[in-house]
């Protein structure tokens, strides 16, 4: 973890986080990971009314967090919003991996920015922003192409997040559990089942098998080699929210289209973005 | 098939075309097509050694031609340059589908230009490219990306070579060659077990079957919307080969890197070639 926190200058030492944690072993093993490296990390458990799965995956977040001494804080959705996962995507008519995906990010957002959190940490890994990047090239997305980073700056009504297991496999991560004694829910969302995102992870990791190194090499040759293509692409095409889009991606103006857009440093972020822009009066 | 000709504008009603043909349903089924939409098409078969395999295909090929009363051209490895694929490959050092495609380019080109043949015609289906597609994408090959055109215009050394069947899966050209009473070899080339190709074909096969349309929409998408930011990026960085690939890939240079290149014309692609810019002295 400490690679990609230093590769992609992610946080400082100083960083109050926030973890968006599911009980499941990314996000106890990356909340494991700051702490035991000295970081002032906090957990974030959002109940989502998935019954007896919602029931078990909390009950690893708050066993995990008690043995730690750590601070969780929760929020239910039943309770606080009135709404849980399978009635609410079947009112929005919506497939429930995305209504919840919606959901997640506005509540984890929220209590990042209500809390003051310089930066939030979520524990996609490998497999993960692989699966997603293989969704997103087989549909062509540029708009979601030329977002996929590791970091996403800090914008207007979002804070900073970040992915600090990139570099880490499932298998890395479900390891780190064992070795470190964490225990965790295994199963997968009920819900999720079928989804396409499953599909993907199964797709890649049949080749995966046979030509180990494969999920990494696509990952990381997309973000070193063509990642500035889409961006520069997509930012040519939106003109008109072309400022606030580089400011949230933490690209500096004078980055040139013709080469590839190394990651921003922090302190790079901070002076490029819109909040600086704006107090600057531009 | 006709579609896809008129719609990347691949040859005139008059062109000579030589047909790449292997005796299997991709390349007997074009070959069909064109010959029944009135082209003056001829074909080409290579003997490869690929002992009972060779024979085989070599059958299927000559039955079709005699039975329309087609000119077949036969190259013959093993008599005309002392080797075969297998023992080729295996001298090389090289895996022998990696040999055979660079035997089987450089002899199909020398008999299309040696012929005077206006295109080169190979049966390459949709499956082929989005396999082809995902293979370049995982490794994220810019260079590849940047030639992966249904269409490469002719250049020194090379005749223009065109897939009419792009738009066609396997599936289509299987059952065309039933429709059309063509027999053909069913079996893959023995030495091609377990190689990358087949692995991408069956892992987009995996997530097809599930979300029907998603081999079209990845290669249409790419050709449509993100191909041409691969052709910016690689004559971008090969300054020195620029009017070379640009005249090869029949891009004129007037064409902005900030929109998607469309498939230049058969008229654009003679005026803008390298052999054209030479003449002029540029």
């Amino acid at each position: 973890m400490s690679r990609a926190v230093r590769e992609f200058d992610m946080f400082s030492p100083e960083a109050k986080i926030l973890v968006a944690v599911s009980g499941g072993k990314d996000s106890l093993a990356v909340w494991d990971m700051l702490q035991r490296s000295g970081y002032q990390a906090d957990g974030l458990y959002l109940g989502l009314g998935i019954t007896d799965y919602s029931d078990t995956s909390a009950h690893f977040a708050r066993t995990f967090a008690t043995a730690r001494d750590l601070k969780l804080i929760e929020v239910d959705l039943p309770t606080e919003y009135g709404y849980d996962i399978p009635t609410g995507a079947r009112t929005a008519g919506r497939v429930p991996c995305s209504a919840c995906g919606t959901s997640k990010r506005h509540l984890f957002d929220k209590a990042a920015l209500d809390g003051s959190y310089d930066v939030l940490v979520t524990g996609h890994n490998l497999d993960d922003e692989a699966a997603v990047l293989f969704g997103n090239v087989l549909r062509w997305q540029t708009e979601y192409l030329a977002r996929q980073m590791p970091v996403l700056s800090a914008w207007l009504g979002f804070p900073e997040k970040v992915k600090p297991l990139i570099r880490l496999s499932e298998r890395d991560t479900a390891a780190d559990c064992v070795i470190s004694g964490i225990d965790y829910i295994i199963d997968e969302c009920p819900m999720s089942s079928g989804n396409k995102h499953l599909r993907y992870k199964k797709a890649l990791n049949s080749i995966e098998l046979v030509s180990p190194g494969t999920k990494f090499d696509f990952y990381s040759g997309f973000l070193r080699k063509d990642s500035h293509l889409f961006r520069t692409a997509y930012f040519e095409h939106t003109e008109n929210h072309a400022t606030a889009e580089r400011s949230r991606h933490a690209i500096p103006a004078e980055v040139s289209h013709a080469q590839p857009v190394r990651i921003a440093t922090r302190a790079e972020r901070s002076t490029s973005s819109l909040h600086a822009e704006l107090e600057a009066g531009q």
